[in-house]
């Protein structure tokens, strides 16, 4: 990649609007839309302008008026991405927006690649590579928490804590290497003990944050629910009256089917992602051996197993209830599960305290009546350890953090052990570097094309 | 309708990009975004910086942080609206487009009915009625030709013409008015041979304007070509063949199927809607007669007809090619008429060279081998007179416009005839008041709200 070009690309969603936007940015920016822009108030050439001023004016090639259209100036190193910036505000046809990223293609301009703007800011400083990440995670964030663990981590987040960390460590690992110099003369220039307290403190970070993993993984992917029942049970009416309560919101997911996404909600800012099975029923039969094998599959994926239950059938079915949620609870002792017993306004009140004695985790509702569906998102949401998130911890949501931080703990126990086995510190020194290696992979002072590649090739064009 | 209050809407393309722009109008729009803006650079509130700024900073609601964001400050009367206006460009997720707008809403803002931005330019003298609809025909343009003329009105156009035809008719009115003051004394304020010099001015100019529509007409709409022509003679060959044509640009319909989009062309800036047809076989059999009747409603509903044969099979049906001919040319003289011999690569120069001389306006053609197809481009283009839009006149293209110019012409006619017969000034008066009120419809100046409301209903929400 070459990033002394100047690019350009639609940086607002694709499609007719009232307006787009189109972003250039690079050394040429500036000059390139000053040639071809004819200001309606001013006589000053763009080159001229202050940055982070707007100006109408028209948009032309030659003798023809492309479009009428409000240009902001950004001028380096004051811009997203550090370089000089024009935004072309124009009309949102797609023929304008065409027309007009053609004229600059023409003029010398690069079309920009996914992600190319935000790779500039990084390679500019202007982000680490962390916040560059959580750029791409804010644009397709939609909930409330994907988007605040985003907004977290752009503002800086964990990698801040890792960046300081980092320093600290890589101030210990220049004295311990200095040692080496000095190695006949048996000096320690780095404190042991001051070395042990840092190397703890590392441990601590890295650990809450690999836990935090956890939580972050279900931010960002959703939690799959398993919802076991037989038909008629009332699966769907379950579901409906889920999304009708005023918290849970139905994500709107391009792409997937209708039926993929009434399955989606988000509840209390988190996403579920419900799987309908089709129940467990012990028969001989081979054909519904086969339906049970697939039900027993969907539980494995899910994280969270609703057991539904129509309490109207529980006098006569009670025997097979029971074996049925013994073998999930055997089955999968890992998975939340939570009991529920449906149409519960057609028994006794009896019937369900009898019940919730045998059962304590059950919950009864009336999925048709909507009664008892709070106690169901609640149960939900106790599930969710989204504690972290309202106590302002950084959550780590990128597979590529968490195994990035996986291998700095490794590398840190091992400098651990090999302090405390009293190791050379030729070997100490190896160590805390592979662990400085890892950290950098985080924040971004390690990379290569390959890396980037990887992360940019993720984002939209645009960004 | 209230116009005193602060309007929102979302101003990109729906769906997930790399910025969304939300766009505030009204008294209220730099305060509220004042109150929930947190500048990163600046300690001056938004409502102390100047119009045409940009700014850095974090939309908050209390303690939370929505997203960070750019800032565009429009103070009345220089923004698109007339009216202080804020744009907000943020993070393009629909999560949050949707929290920003909430906030606001939640602040007292109130989303924008469909096109009540270009409403309000309308109302606050940025803009005539015409200038604005051509902001909606702008949005909507998918060709050179509906880009230019759109342009063209939304920078004047023929209203400016119009409008300067109205103050002199407004003027003359007002001075034959002035002579019913004094009708006992029989003076003439108002110059008749002036009047007549500009009535005809005015019959001239709106005669013009008319006879533009069906130029506009087929730029705004598209021109229909009706393919007659044989099953295997090589229909949808000739289609591919004008699709590979550089110069054509099959556009990009939301919602249509993929054989419509290969039914519509660009060419040369103008858009071809091309409608297959069985072809005409005069016969007997009944099923077959529907198939023709078919056809038959096809040419009819086209401007031109393409009439497509296999020139290896005119040997043996020469005379069944001739009859048909002669049965389009005879039912349908007004329609422009194009005969393609198709598979000319497979037959003698001879042959092609006597069918010429038969039927002069012929075209010999090799859809396959991509021979000829220039000709028939050639031909398309010609038979659309867009002179007038390369001589840069006014074009009409609005059927609002054409009716207006229509019922305008008729009375200005009157008016003539009534000058000519010698009639009373009073009447002469109600016959110019009567056309200067069809001028003010195209203009704005003559409004009502059901006007209104249907011209701005076509707009998009956020326009």
């Amino acid at each position: 990649m070459n990033h002394k070009d100047t690019i350009i690309a639609l940086a607002t969603a694709s499609g007719v609007g009232a307006i787009a936007v189109i972003r250039i940015s690079g050394p040429e920016a500036i000059s390139l839309v000053a040639a071809n822009f004819q200001s309606i108030k001013s006589n000053k050439s763009l080159l001229d302008q202050k940055s982070h001023t707007l100006h109408l004016g028209h948009i032309i090639d030659g003798v023809r008026t492309i479009d009428q259209v409000l240009v902001s100036v950004f001028k380096n190193p004051n811009s997203y991405t550090g370089e000089d910036t024009i935004e072309i505000s124009c009309h949102g046809s797609s023929y304008i927006q065409q027309e007009i990223i053609q004229l600059f293609l023409k003029q010398g301009c690069r079309m920009a690649d996914a992600g190319e703007f935000t790779l500039r800011a990084f390679l500019n400083g202007k982000l680490d590579l962390s916040q560059a990440e959580a750029v791409a995670d804010l644009i397709s964030s939609d909930s409330e928490a994907s988007h605040q663990v985003a907004m977290q981590q752009m503002r800086g987040g964990f990698s801040n804590e890792i960046q300081l960390l980092r320093e600290q460590l890589l101030n210990f690992a220049s004295l311990i290497e200095l040692e080496l110099d000095f190695a006949e003369e048996d000096v320690e220039f780095a404190d042991r003990s001051e070395f042990k307290t840092l190397i703890e403190r590392i441990q601590l970070v890295l650990k809450r944050l690999i836990d935090s993993f956890a939580v972050g993984n279900v931010i960002k992917n959703g939690i799959p629910v398993a919802i076991v029942g037989e038909p008629n049970v009332g699966k769907s009416t379950l579901l409906n009256a889920l999304l009708n309560e005023e918290r849970a919101i139905v994500s709107d997911i391009a792409g997937t089917t209708r039926d993929a996404i009434e399955d989606e909600m988000i509840i209390d800012g988190v996403t579920y992602r419900f799987i309908d099975t089709a129940g467990i029923r012990e028969t001989t039969d081979v054909v519904e051996n086969i339906g049970i094998q697939k039900t027993f599959e969907k539980i494995t994926q899910a994280q969270v197993v609703i057991y539904l239950f129509d309490v109207q059938q529980y006098e006569v079915q009670s025997t097979k209830y029971k074996v049925e949620l013994e073998s999930i609870k055997n089955k999968y002792p890992q998975k939340e599960l939570i009991v529920i017993a449906n149409k519960a306004d057609k028994v006794d009140t009896k019937v369900i305290e009898d019940l919730q004695s045998d059962i304590p985790e059950l919950i009864a509702i009336s999925a048709k009546s909507k009664k008892g569906i709070e106690s169901l998102t609640d149960a939900l949401t106790k599930l969710v350890n989204i504690g972290a998130l309202n106590n302002n911890d950084s959550i780590v949501t990128n597979s590529r953090h968490y195994d990035a931080l996986l291998k700095a703990l490794n590398e840190i126990n091992k400098v651990d052990e090999g302090t405390q086995l009293g190791i050379s510190s030729d070997l100490l020194a190896i160590d805390i570097r592979e662990a400085l290696y890892y950290f950098g992979l985080i924040t971004g002072e390690v990379t290569n094309d390959e890396l980037l590649g990887n992360i940019f090739a993720n984002f939209c064009i645009g960004k």
